[in-house]
């Protein structure tokens, strides 16, 4: 038993954040959530990439990296939204404080990045690279929409 | 067409590495492979957590949340282990040099995590908390066998 809490207390420290309400998505501290939506927009960056050089031609097409690559897309388009809390707009964060004063407007581009998104990943899964050209642009757009308005670099 | 190209570009910009070989998971610079990994293991470490609340009652069991957990676990203990590149043991990392000395080691404790992992996703996927209890215990030994050897805290 004292072994099993070990592991427990030890799962719950590299989550990086003391529960209560992880199930709500909350997180201990503002700095907790932006390593997170940076994570998940790390991985969506680098696999949309990943399709977008094969679009390119810059990389052969290769279905198997594809279908890892559309289903990373579909689940990390998903995650970073619920952490753009209250107070999240500080620190090692490129989000800018407009994100906070328009959220219909930055909700609204959320929706359709995601909507755009899951066409992309679906296309990806299909192992057929002119699907994939076919909704890829579109994608991109609706990416740079929301970087255009709402991100800084770092 | 020249839209086309200038999105083309901006995927390229935001996925952090200048193509060839997107496909083969390299990266341009071996930072970008640090914080890719980072990436992933900061959701693998979030949503692993999240069902260790459920699993010790820090907060109710719910099946929606349990779900994506088990989703996103899935997936996330997979990727980052591509991004072990060599070079990479420099900069805003926490993994120990004795990863690419014991190479052999470190891929065994890498697949026990995964096959463990994959067995606390189907049970959160499951929707039944004490299917989750019951793997819910190696698994998080598995991860803690790992960072026991090869992680430090930055």
């Amino acid at each position: 038993m004292k072994k099993k809490l070990s592991v427990l207390a030890f799962t719950l420290a590299i989550a990086g954040a003391a529960a209560p309400a992880f199930a709500q998505q909350q997180y201990a501290k503002a700095e907790d959530a932006v390593h997170y939506r940076r994570g998940a927009f790390t991985l969506l960056g680098y696999h949309f990439g990943s399709l977008g050089a094969m679009v390119q031609g810059k990389v052969p097409f290769n279905s198997a990296q594809a279908a890892i690559d559309g289903d990373v897309i579909a689940i990390a388009s998903k995650l970073p939204f619920h952490a753009f809390v209250e107070g999240s707009d500080k620190g090692q964060t490129g989000a800018k404080p407009e994100i906070w004063k328009e959220q219909a407007k930055f909700t609204d581009l959320r929706d359709k990045m995601q909507a755009e998104v899951a066409k992309v990943s679906a296309a990806a899964k299909s192992g057929n690279l002119d699907n994939l050209k076919a909704v890829f642009g579109a994608a991109g757009q609706s990416c740079k929409n929301c970087h255009d308005n709402y991100r800084r670099r770092l």
